[in-house]
């Protein structure tokens, strides 16, 4: 049976970095032999545009019956604002992530030791970095109800959103954390708001109790969200795994991949139990930059690489990918948002070129 | 008639740090021969103890009757999970706040010259920092209704909280916003998550007509938290003044606090329309290194100085103590948090010394 792969571009540079992730694609293809279909849609914006619907019924439903989504960036000023909230180019993110059951979001803030200098924070802060958020996807004030904005009778307008999870989902997501820290340096901090929020008190006692129960093995920390912004900047090297929920993993998880200098070179995927993987960039769609060629194209990249490890079952072609990402680097070929002194400057199209002849 | 300063030291090094605070204060009296009633009282994990309450009604009325409070810190795990959620010392300093309508949290991150080698950042990137957030302290997540942790009829159980805003809260914290920055850089930058929340939509459309209606002098830029907490780490210097709600100010003010390497040396200032200020360093109550005489008094004292400016006015004597504090540190005087080669070590009391030497 043939493997199947959506590829969903979006706006702003998302079809420039993910044409250069599908020419590795076929050049994977070609190598292995493996049969691998690839198909096309439209999400977000440009999908809005042609369908009135950031995220069409057909496009969810060829997402749920592939291996993997290979997604690259979407919204961008066009659409803020103008178009009707349930209709912006993130909601069809979020019905995508939801419509796939991608509940826990994994991101590494990596350093990659040729990059160290690109980063506003001192050398010995971030080289040898690496850290794993494992964020909750599905839940939280993401999709928590009720939401809105009422008008109330005499006048005042009140907006509101619903923080809510319930324990299976935190026991899920916790669960993938500790799995993974069982294979890196057997580590997890738990980050939310206890102090402030119930909904932070019932996500420390479910982690608490499932790290004692099943994963005595692995260390255990819980921090406050705001210390743990405070701890990224003064000590990153101290995490290893980090659990949070859906929007303290978007600040924090976002703040983390900056540290490195490398927000153009990370990748993440979003998992369910069972089926397909969802593959993207960190980075955004870059509407300032778009269209230009000029994009980094390597997050895309390395996103192809994880869908090929976690959903194709072809960890080998992933690592060669990864190290023809690393080499390339190494040998001084950048882009602009990479760029150094005795580099050379490619665009998003010689970028891809250089990995493609590794 | 005389002023009144309500002091509450609370718990961890919050005692060691405001008797530094008093022994300055007592000093300012002295010599400006201004009577300034000093009252000390009880607040949080020791109040706790005492009364049965983070916070009791007398002292809140006590803090009502004053013209400024000072406020040293709170909570430690004595009373982490051992205490009912509502008897928390952290409710002690959600009450006051709320007892004191003290809507808007200004928290500068600044960058002290004689300390910029202590952050993790380049020099280039954070000498000169000077950012000014403006919190919403009184709404959002923190105070919400409904809230709690719910059992459904399947046993399932549901930690919530609820974020919601409405338009006047918005509206006044964005007020002092726009008048701060119209004596700083003029230059505002809203921060919320409109992209995936509508209390962000309500929160951008607000803070975008006071802006366009009463403060087209001032420079408005919107940006989502995530983005924020990136640009913090990358570009910190492109910031002016942050207005942001209660929840991401908390966890992008402490950020921003240690970028500058300085977090022990940040005050805040908490204020309402009319009525008393609340003052209190950015740090919170280093359970770890509490009793031992090493935590840095700065913070605490330069909250003190914030009260004298904006509280008794005594602005001249917040210039002499600042002056002092920074006098001090090219001194090369140093608690341990921010020693440095060929400085000299002291204790909290020392540094209260040095400073009052000064
Ligand atoms: C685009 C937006 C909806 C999204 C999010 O907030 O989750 C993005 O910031 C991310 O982190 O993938
Ligand atoms: C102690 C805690 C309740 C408090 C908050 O979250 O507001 C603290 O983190 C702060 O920022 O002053």
């Amino acid at each position: 049976m043939s493997k199947k792969i959506l590829v969903l571009p979006g706006d702003g540079i998302g079809p420039e970095i993910i044409t250069e992730a599908h020419r590795i694609l076929d050049w994977v293809i070609a190598d292995s032999g493996v049969a691998i279909e690839v198909e096309e849609g439209l999400v977000g914006g440009i999908s809005y545009d042609v369908h009135g619907e950031p995220l069409t019924a057909e496009t969810l439903k060829a997402a749920q019956a592939s291996d993997a989504v290979l997604f690259g960036a979407i919204g961008g000023p066009k659409w803020d604002g103008t178009v009707a909230y349930d209709k912006r180019p993130e909601q069809g993110l979020l019905d995508l992530r939801k419509g796939m059951n991608a509940f826990a979001n994994l991101r590494s803030a990596v350093c990659f030791p040729a990059l160290a200098d690109a980063s506003s924070l001192k050398r010995e802060f971030i080289e040898g970095l690496d850290i794993l958020f494992v964020r909750e996807l599905m839940g939280g004030v993401y999709f928590g109800e009720p939401r809105g904005i009422e008008t109330l009778e005499d006048g005042t307008r009140v907006g509101l959103n619903t923080q809510r999870y319930a324990d299976w989902e935190i026991e899920r997501v916790a669960r993938v954390a500790f799995e993974m820290a069982r294979k890196r340096g057997s580590h997890v901090t738990s980050v939310e708001k206890a102090n402030v929020m119930e909904s932070g008190v019932l996500w420390r006692e479910v982690v608490t109790k499932m790290g004692a129960d099943e994963y005595p093995d692995v260390k255990l920390d819980h921090m406050y969200a705001d210390n743990c912004a405070m701890q990224l900047v003064k000590n990153p090297k101290q995490f290893d795994v980090i659990v949070t929920d859906n929007l303290f993993g978007d600040l924090l998880s976002d703040a983390a991949a900056m540290l490195t200098g490398s927000l153009g070179m990370l990748p993440s995927a979003s998992l369910s139990d069972e089926g397909p993987g969802l593959y993207e960039p960190i980075h955004g769609s870059a509407p300032d930059i778009a269209g230009q060629g000029i994009a980094n194209p390597i997050a895309a990249i390395l996103s192809l690489a994880m869908a090929l490890r976690y959903s194709l079952d072809m960890g080998g072609y992933a690592e060669k990918i990864e190290a023809a990402v690393a080499n390339v680097l190494e040998s001084g070929t950048r882009t602009v948002d990479i760029m150094a002194d005795g580099c050379t400057k490619v665009g998003t199209t010689g970028m891809g070129d250089a990995i493609l002849a590794e």
